[in-house]
């Protein structure tokens, strides 16, 4: 199912662009975080929040307080999610790149009202940051749920960009003797730090030493 | 020196503000990538890409083809740069956070024409990729600095929203037996793979080696 809209439609470096869901799909479900874009009193805005997909939206939530997230029901939004794999080191500065994967989604985004569609919206979300941690938590009072506000955007009008494999430098440069290649980045996750207002010994549970393993 | 404006005041969560040049640039300088949103006819757009501070600006770069800068000279853009620090694992979902530094600017850009000053930005780009690296290239050739736009974005109106330290949870949920604390986020780099049309036998310099160490 290709999302390629007009708008959608990668223009510059062309042949990094991708439609299908199961690339973006995928891009959405490895990254946690995304950066909003909306028009507040004609000047745009980006926020960072965190994002989760469930089937063919992706969620948001926060505040009902939140001003980013009233205008994303009531004007089209922009949702850019944004993965780097690495550092592209070319024999000149000019063709010096990152290699990246990152989505586009546009649309309006519409509240989430109904009471198991929210629920189930706010798990994938803390199921997101810290996976297998559910089970273990305190339920959610339904002040809690009451109190967050839960948007969703459908995944109709979206597009990829992605750029991997070694630099590519002009021709004759080839020949000059300048190490080229590219530095993975690696992202990956510290000694988990106890909280210092624990008033009880409990051991470090497996979700949190196999942190998003 | 304050760059807090009515625009860039935080109001969720205000206490996370700050607006002091020493931790706004901190946070600019440690960041490489940032998404700039601009309004295309009548929408937001929110894109990716590499930034350098220097001085009192914030430099983007790319093709003169490209659509985001020339926006970004001819209305006012919002850039903002997200690190992420660690995950906040709290007694109840809801507690759950993340630690970041965020950084907000806004204004309107302007084009770097001046030689010197773009040659400049150039080299502060590349040096933010890879430290230590400009030595070793083939130098930029004028076709190369006559064909990559460069502008700047003067840091004046511009906000940091910063979240660390434990989880803040409901007073009543410290008694249950759940662990609760930071997980960090830590960003490395990997072995280094070199280019495979490398035409010569080059060894790893040492600025690779320890990239961006």
């Amino acid at each position: 199912m290709s999302v390629q809209t007009d708008r959608t439609t990668v223009k510059r470096l062309a042949d990094r662009g991708r439609y299908d869901r199961e690339t973006i799909d995928a891009i959405l479900d490895e990254a946690y975080l995304c950066h909003v874009g909306m028009v507040v009193d004609g000047s745009p805005v980006v926020i960072p929040t965190l994002q989760a997909r469930v089937g063919d939206h992706l969620i948001l939530h926060g505040s009902p307080a939140s001003r980013m997230l009233r205008g994303a029901t009531t004007q089209e939004i922009c949702v850019t999610v944004t993965l780097v794999d690495g550092f592209v080191l070319a024999r000149s500065a000019f063709h010096h790149s990152i290699n990246y994967r990152s989505v586009v989604v546009l649309g309006q985004a519409e509240k989430v009202t109904d009471e198991a569609d929210k629920a189930a919206a706010l798990d994938a979300l803390v199921e997101k940051l810290t996976p297998g941690r559910i089970p273990f938590l305190r339920p959610m009072s339904d002040k809690e749920v009451k109190g967050t506000t839960v948007i969703r955007l459908a995944l109709t009008e979206a597009s990829a960009k992605v750029r991997s494999g070694p630099p590519g430098d002009d021709e004759e440069d080839y020949e000059l003797p300048i190490w080229a290649g590219v530095v993975p980045l690696v992202t990956s996750y510290g000694t988990p730090i106890t909280d210092p207002a624990m008033r009880m010994e409990v051991p470090i549970p497996d979700h949190v030493v196999d942190f998003r393993a």
